[in-house]
């Protein structure tokens, strides 16, 4: 393993640590880093937003806490579930009157986990479940391969975040947040492996030129190994399999996020970006606004998703509301 | 070569197609794409601030044009400089009656590029050339071994942009520009090397846990290979080099800038952040303020490095004015 590290056990605390330390205006570490929240005290008239998970998948969640997002993000040890009390612990610090909307990825673990967490508290808490990966929707699937909560997750946590902003009530929020992940589909490749710390050695092996496509943020197996592709071709079998599960047509407008899963430059994303604009124009469909960059990642894995969102005029305005924190992308 | 790329001749234009699409709120492509500039109309009141250089350094220096940095970037080709003409072509599009100040990265051929565009126009134009790289310092070293310019390139960016925002002269600009050069000492190390896509190749090779220790942003050899070590002793390892350059003691506060070379996750990159934050508090120097993420890369290559800004009353409030670029972060 090969990594900028100590021990690699404290890698998860040290990360938090130095996260919280750059980044002292924006949020704030709690209970020896069991969870971290914005630094502006809670609003008691404004639905909490509050979201977590396994690390590993950074800047996802730590770096949307901020004005327009998260009020506060639970993580867990690398790709493992935060346990109910420091969730608990979360939504009570930032949680009012107007009660708390948690955004799960749909993963069993934070669901038992996010929702015991619900059960200790006196507050009113609503769940909306992601589950944007289409990478198994076309494979017979047992119960243990339901769709995953991948990139697309981000999307719901903007337009969630916006409406709470706006004073929308917590039933407006999670309704909303419902239909924003009905409405959004991802798909990822992987060109390399992650090696989680603790484990010292790639998580799965990829020979030469192979890909996994479908590949899920911990490295769970996707739809087929093939040989590696044009970013044209890639963007060509993301955007397909994506348009799969989406109501979308001819003339409608999207949001499309182009994701780095940890290791592959902007060189790379940028152009995998043009070719997928370029697909859905071919389309017929219009790309209204963007993201591009590595905000839900695999550790140190080489690839990238894309993620489509059919936009309606709601959403769009909710989009366009201000952010304020580490990681949003401006413009 | 394992990268997502259509022909790798034409990565360059169409990452820059992408990626102002992706920003058109922000940037604009010129003349087939030569130059990048800001969407707002140049301002004639204000000091125009140009960079640019070869291209695989991504977001250097495009994502960071924009209210408050860069009003132009002119990239060349990976790892190429850019020719005289479209340098000349960003100049004449975005100065004014206040001159250009030109940021250029102390590379032989970016230099004369850079002098040759302005000698091909007709406005007053002064060039800062950056040299931040400390790697090379205690090495004998031939005049074909000059310091470097690398990441804090950016911080040199950032304060004469916002000094050229708040009215600053064209001299005033350059003499502050090369007071923060002379004052921003840098050092990187690479855990793996990168390949260029045109060659297809790794430029350099790297066995077992070696690391480079000092290496330059194409992959230039640095100070020594190692075997890789902890992240304490990385960040020892570079603040002490970055010191025996810059007039810094115990009470003085700092800028620590934490960069990936493009292919090192966030959460290692916050590990070597917090290493170095309790490295410089153990001499007595405070970080006030700073910036980790990915900025100035070397295309694929995994690893990072750490820049050191000593700050003085007006460097600290220009780094604090508003920016409003792709990839500033907040916090």
């Amino acid at each position: 393993m090969k990594k900028i590290l100590n021990n690699p056990a404290d890698a998860l605390i040290e990360a938090l640590q130095g996260f919280t330390k750059a980044h002292d205006s924006v949020v704030r570490l709690h209970d020896g880093g069991r969870f971290v929240t914005r630094v502006e005290r809670k609003n008691k008239d404004k639905v909490a937003i509050v979201s977590g998970g396994g690390s590993g998948h950074e800047p996802m969640h730590l770096g949307f806490i901020g004005t327009g997002m998260l009020d506060a993000a639970c993580p867990g040890e690398v790709f493992t579930s935060p346990t109910p009390a420091p969730i608990a612990g979360a939504i009570e610090a930032v949680t009012g009157d107007a009660g708390c909307l948690m955004i799960v990825k749909n993963y069993a673990g934070d669901i038992m986990n996010f929702e015991m967490a619900s059960e200790m508290c006196d507050h009113q808490v609503e769940i909306v479940v992601t589950d944007d990966d289409v990478a198994l929707l076309d494979v017979t699937r047992s119960d243990d391969q339901p769709n995953r909560g991948v990139a697309g997750t981000l999307i719901v946590e903007k337009i969630v975040g916006a409406a709470a902003e706006n004073g929308l009530s917590l039933n407006e929020c999670a309704e909303l947040g419902r239909r924003v992940n009905n409405a959004t589909g991802s798909m990822a490749a992987a060109l390399s492996s992650c090696t989680v710390p603790v484990a010292g050695t790639p998580t799965f092996e990829l020979v030469g030129n192979e890909i996994e496509l479908g590949v899920g943020i911990h490295g769970e197996a996707g739809r087929e190994r093939i040989e590696l592709c044009s970013a044209d071709e890639l963007a060509e079998l993301f955007i397909a399999a994506i348009l799969e599960k989406l109501d979308v047509h001819t003339g409608d407008e999207v949001l499309l996020m182009c994701n780095g899963l940890g290791a592959t430059p902007p060189i790379e994303l940028y152009v995998l970006f043009n070719s997928a604009v370029l697909n859905l124009e071919q389309r017929g469909i219009s790309v209204a606004r963007s993201q591009v960059g590595t905000f839900c990642t695999a550790l140190d894995m080489a690839g990238a998703s894309l993620t489509v969102t059919k936009l309606d005029q709601q959403v769009l305005a909710l989009w366009d509301e201000p952010v304020k924190t580490v990681t949003w992308q401006w413009g």
